[in-house]
């Protein structure tokens, strides 16, 4: 059998109990025949610890790159005790096994501390002949070494980005992520009772729904494996060793057969509403307007401008994060006297509802179909975006639920 | 100005605002323009922690060697988050400095895992360049990387040795080591409130204290200090940067120009003795008793037989840790069989109480004096035994604290 990359997160490792249930999961594969390399993050809360402390003996003082080196040492301890914790989980086994930590497998990283992107491991670190050989190497996710052979992280969810970076290396078969759910479903099934796990999930769909809120994995990691033609599958960490854990495959378009129009319903809370009336009919004044928000660090996401022509002025509509929000009032409200708008309006209660299928690129009617299974509901849409493989539409927020059920019905996705 | 290597322990780092409060002392000392570098243990508690997930992990199954080098790689994380947090709060406050690990300063053991030997470290790392520069080095303590690139701890304490190897290998000025007692004192002051703290003390003398239970340094630290003739002062970590902090210099004999003749009193509780009764008054008997504790690992201590000549039977005392005592006269009870002795007593009331000073080696009439001091208060002496700087007796345990007591006025150490 071929290499398997694993990647147990923080909650699958949380504490003894959980590791030693990964090491049961591991082994059994181990046994099994596969040469596996798994990709750790900290226990759950542990980063946490780790950076409230780095932060607290900086201090406000201490910004940027004076600060970055040392919080990545302070913080990529978490990730060490883990790896070697599970490499003693598995030899209580009788598994062969032991810990790589960034600097001992080369993981080399570029851009700066905190946030470092991978290059790729160094092959002559002995690791993948060290798998080859039946032993299981168990790897420090989330950090890496600089080339001045300083430690360094990846940000927040690295270990994703880790495993898939490592399965590319390593040529390997499979990355699993094992983690709290047991797939990608079509929808929160929370929401909808009904929703169904995804067989197979095609890495552009996969993108769309990590960055509209479905948390699964993290969207470099998805990135990264389309790039590096990495086939991910995401599973989950609960089932016991032997059970059928088929998860969720995140591969390439052309390895879907059967592709669905719509393959999932998406939605997000952490919507804000920003309008702008009688807003200056002229050229250069959304120019103004988005420069003024980029430059304050405001992600704006749909964008609608209706003209009522001839009147000289005009409505405009954007959306941004809630969080994002009151800076966004903050800086128009600054920039007020310079006339680019009359009044100007915030308002939260608004959701983003989203249908994701990479089957849109050849079907026709996906938007009348969304908007008359909406509009069968009384629902009504207050900005609509698209791409290639995407509906969104912005909608009051108290209707959410009662709109990803529509849909999720609307688009056959309901489990029989 | 020259260089100088500082090492706090984990009391002294055990929080933040212990860990500002080491930032103050080192910043104040750097802005006097001594070249640094500051060797930290793990936050107090820490170890302990990572020691028992790491036994958790492992469980009994793993022992030894199969478990060791994994036991390392999750015990060493301590030490690399104080290192980072400390090279962090001497930036706050406006000091160059850096984290150095075990593996970038190449600081290389042998001997295996858990309990390595440090070689010392790689002057090409670029340490001593970067301190002379004016950037402090914090180095994370207790930890080092074997030949095959693994990491390695030093063993419980170890962070003392690694300051000496640091100093040694930077021919240091000084080696301070910062604790939360300000130096070494003629006796326990929490039984006399009388004892002084001395100015300096021999290596021999400070050896034979610490493994008197005088538990100020680490003995592996003085045996590195006395064979590299660095000179260790200990002084306490809680005293304010701008405070008179003598401490105490732990040197060669030779830079003590006025030697007492008793420099120190020191007791153990943690002693238990075993008296064999009626052993067999043959060649042989000793030997094959001594080598049955040795190979338990019972480490005997002190010695007594008292012949009743033409009897053809003896007693026989010796002594041994209060933790061992079990083990001890389990292995006796096994053996009885084989006729070495007739009846076996164990008894935990004892203790030992010792009188130290190199002066001894030139002068005479230590032990009477000793003895005369003991007998005036009607204790009675189990067991003597003496080395070339040490008087150490063995006494009824109610009577340790009026044995030190008188000891130290009999030898003039009490403060006037």
């Amino acid at each position: 059998m071929g290499r398997s990359v694993l990647k147990f997160g923080g909650t699958s490792v949380a504490d003894l109990d959980r590791i030693a249930h990964v090491a049961d999961i591991v082994a059994h594969r181990a046994r099994s025949g596969e040469a596996l390399a798994v990709v750790v993050s900290a226990m759950a809360g542990d980063t946490n610890r780790l950076v409230s402390l780095a932060r607290g003996a900086a201090g406000d003082a201490v910004k940027g790159d004076q600060f970055d080196d040392e919080y990545d040492v302070v913080v990529a301890s978490g990730e060490q005790v883990t790896s070697g914790l599970l490499a003693l989980a598995l030899r209580r086994r009788g598994i062969a096994a032991r810990s790589w930590l960034g600097w001992q497998m080369r993981m080399h990283t570029r851009e700066g501390h905190g946030a470092a992107r991978i290059d790729g491991f160094d092959q002559e670190s002995g690791l993948a002949d060290a798998i080859d050989g039946g032993e299981v190497a168990v790897i420090a996710g989330f950090q890496g070494v600089t080339d001045e052979g300083r430690v360094s992280t990846l940000g927040r969810g690295g270990s994703d980005t880790t495993a898939v970076a490592v399965a590319a290396a390593l040529s390997a078969d499979l990355c699993d992520i094992y983690t709290d759910v047991d797939g990608v479903y079509t929808t929160d099934p929370r929401i909808v009772p009904q929703a169904r796990r995804l067989t197979k999930v095609s890495y552009e769909e996969m993108l769309e729904m990590a960055s509209l809120g479905a948390k699964v994995l993290q969207t470099r990691s998805v990135e990264l494996a389309m790039n590096n033609k990495v086939s991910v599958r995401v599973l989950s960490s609960f089932a016991a060793p032997e059970d059928d854990n088929p998860g969720t495959l995140v591969c390439s378009e052309e390895e879907i057969v059967e592709k669905q129009i719509v393959n999932g319903v998406t939605y997000s809370r952490d919507e804000a509403k920003v309008t702008l009336y009688g807003m200056e009919d002229k050229p250069g004044i959304s120019a103004r307007l988005f420069s003024l928000m980029a430059r304050a660090g405001v992600n704006v996401d749909m964008i609608v401008q209706a003209n009522a022509r001839g009147q000289g002025r005009a409505n405009m509509v954007f959306t941004c994060t809630s969080a994002d929000s009151d800076k966004a009032r903050a800086i128009l409200e600054h920039h007020r006297d310079e006339g680019l708008f009359e009044n100007l309006d915030v308002t939260r209660d608004v959701a983003k509802v989203s249908v994701i299928g990479v089957g849109m690129k050849s079907h026709t009617g996906v938007a009348e179909t969304m908007f008359e299974a909406l509009f069968s509901k009384n629902i009504n849409i207050d900005v609509i975006s698209t791409s290639e493989i995407k509906i969104s539409v912005l909608i009051n927020a108290d209707y959410t639920e009662l709109a990803v059920r529509a849909l999720h019905t609307a688009f056959d996705l309901d489990a029989s």
